[in-house]
């Protein structure tokens, strides 16, 4: 699965009026999910964006998979220092300000393009980029649509998984095996730094409102101070809500679902936080087009869950809380846009996010709702195409 | 499993006598992996280390799991750029020379300390931490001998799952699921920048030549462009080779083995190159002692290989050549030392390694071996304890 010539030049050209705009006459893409998307292959390699014309890659290996699978001019290149001679040679002139993703770089690296483009200022490009790549064309929704589906196969399965006395760990353990058994690609890309995350969250009761490291509004207990995030050895039990927050893959593009089960039934403060956080989520969803404005949808959730009387648990508890209610998703699971605080930035048309209202009870547990959503000019469209619910798994 | 203070206190120590001989006043630890290492949490955090006393850790959250977790004080705080205000509060002197970690710290995040450290230089500190974290304590390699014993159980099944007819990536998954019911973390953390990796490569017949963007001897096909290493859709036939190259892991640590499976016999070429590889291993092994050259280990195997007629195999082929034989291993994939070409450093007792004599040939496959060892005063302990032949399964 080749992603097709003018699919990548329209990308290069959105990232080209950007460069134009700032005066930066060249970006040096470096980090492997942007490589994949400007260039169509994710090999060792950095690309070098022109303002103007066609880029070339620099490629340490493997030179034969990448001129196989992107369309631009590939240069076999032992050492990444030589790219500024061979660009010469190609006959670009050098930039005078030169745009590196500063979020993802490391600083060596960054210390290293300072000393071989000697001549340049440097600029931070990342913002671009994510900007860029916040709006899925009509290709990568068709990829989104297919991974939503290899997801809504695996949460079918779930009910017949769920057992009281097995442990998270183990039961995610099949969960996940599932999914594998889909074509999951088994990594999941994540741009922040210090952020990591496997297939997903498989949380029993009180494990569901164990925060951590991670940006999410829930971890879960994990295996340890080494992996304090996901599923633990905490035994299933009934009447307890058991959290699945995962993450479907196809063709590199993620989507990201949560669904909510109990065996027998749910506590009424759960049960009465699940269906607010499902009228949330319809109530962000009956604003969501083209043009609206990201923080304010983020408003729009918090002031539904306080006239709940929830606001002290909604996307977690005390300093714990996270302030967003939804994020942006395709080849890495945390893009633009932010449904968040304080985030001023226009919905557009392609934009793909995940809601997850969700409410935080310290003791007790997580209830809430995630599904992913395409912006369309009617409003929003699902993609994780299948039903909300809570799943009630009879012992 | 909480690290113990005393093993914790160590390590810092050695880091301060780093900081000291490099007159530098403060380190600020902000990797996940080194945060663990130095702090005994993963949290969300930063750990200030001057260079005489005690840490201290500042926390995003979660604070009450560093607090458990961690032997240093813990001060709760939102936002980072109050850490000089905090530390001045504390009674630190600010430091006029403070140590990042240069290879894995973004730009974005050197920038942001640039600006509120606004009185210091910076100096690059990630090779003292490299270098501390090669030599394990004994606690440490208690951990990784479990790790070993985990990844042994695993293998020992493989047998009965390899059968002709069917693909790589689900012969995989079954045993990626058996991984992971030992336990494993499922995610393999990898300093290196654009790295990743899953639980293993599983590589059938020519696949098994595959490089890629990774650091390693070989990739495979993966699932395509957008993940274009591990297992892919090729059937595993009879008669060819089986490479299975996997990381275990217990504790937040991990070891390598890689093992050559076949059904029927194997193609004579491959079979030579499989026990080359085994001669190559145990000449390396002599010479294991503390003291010894790690680059000279590797010249050792390049002179085996070359010896052997299989110069231009060793270690993939053609342009796509790593130029190692071993890398170290522990809390990440690819620590130190690294026996490679002009890697001027001598062996201490508890560094830990992967030996990973291959042989590489084009259209045909790949044949080696790997373990996992400690350099003990003696020479070579093996981790990987389980055996090293040939696996022929019958049909």
């Amino acid at each position: 699965m080749l992603t097709p010539k003018e699919e990548i030049a329209a990308r290069v050209s959105k990232l080209q009026a950007l460069m134009q705009k700032n005066e930066c006459e060249g970006f040096l893409i470096s980090q492997n999910v942007d490589l994949y998307y400007f260039s169509g292959t994710l090999q060792n390699a950095q690309l070098y964006v022109p303002v103007e014309g066609e880029p070339v890659l620099f490629c340490r290996k493997s030179y034969a998979r990448a001129k196989r699978e992107s369309p631009w001019e590939v240069v076999s290149l032992a050492n990444f220092k030589l790219i500024p001679e061979r660009l010469a040679d190609l006959g670009f002139k050098l930039p005078q300000r030169l745009a590196l993703e500063f979020d993802v770089i490391p600083v060596a690296s960054y210390l290293f393009y300072k000393k071989i483009f000697n001549q340049a200022t440097f600029v931070d490009g990342s913002n671009w980029v994510k900007d860029i790549r916040s709006v899925k064309s009509a290709y990568e929704i068709d990829i989104l649509r297919t991974a939503g589906k290899k997801i809504a196969w695996v949460f079918e399965r779930v009910p017949e998984l769920l057992k009281p006395g097995f442990s998270e760990f183990e039961t995610a353990a099949k969960v996940e095996n599932l999914m594998r058994e889909t074509g999951h690609q088994g990594c999941i890309r994540i741009r922040g730094f210090n952020q990591e995350f496997y297939y997903g969250l498989l949380l029993a009761g009180e494990n569901g409102a164990l925060a951590s490291f991670n940006d999410g509004v829930t971890a879960g207990a994990g295996l340890g101070p080494f992996y304090p995030q996901g599923p633990g050895e905490r035994l299933i039990k009934t009447n307890e809500p058991v959290f699945l927050d995962y993450v479907g893959t196809f063709g590199g593009y993620m989507v990201d679902k949560t669904r909510l089960f109990v065996i027998g039934s749910l506590p009424e403060k759960l049960d009465y936080a699940f269906r607010t956080a499902l009228e949330i989520q319809e109530a962000v969803l009956e604003q969501v087009k083209p043009g609206v404005n990201a923080g304010d949808l983020y408003e729009l959730a918090v002031s539904k869950a306080e006239k709940a009387g929830l606001g002290e648990n909604f996307m977690g508890f005390g300093p714990e809380r996270v302030k967003f209610v939804g994020h942006g998703i395709g080849l890495e699971l945390d893009e633009m846009p932010i449904l968040a605080k304080g985030f001023n930035l226009a919905l557009q048309e392609g934009m793909v996010f995940a809601l997850e209202p969700k409410f935080v009870f310290p003791g007790l547990g997580i209830a809430g709702i995630e599904n992913t959503w395409v912006v369309t000019a009617a409003g929003a469209e699902k993609i994780t195409i299948f039903p909300d619910d809570l799943v009630s798994v009879s012992l």
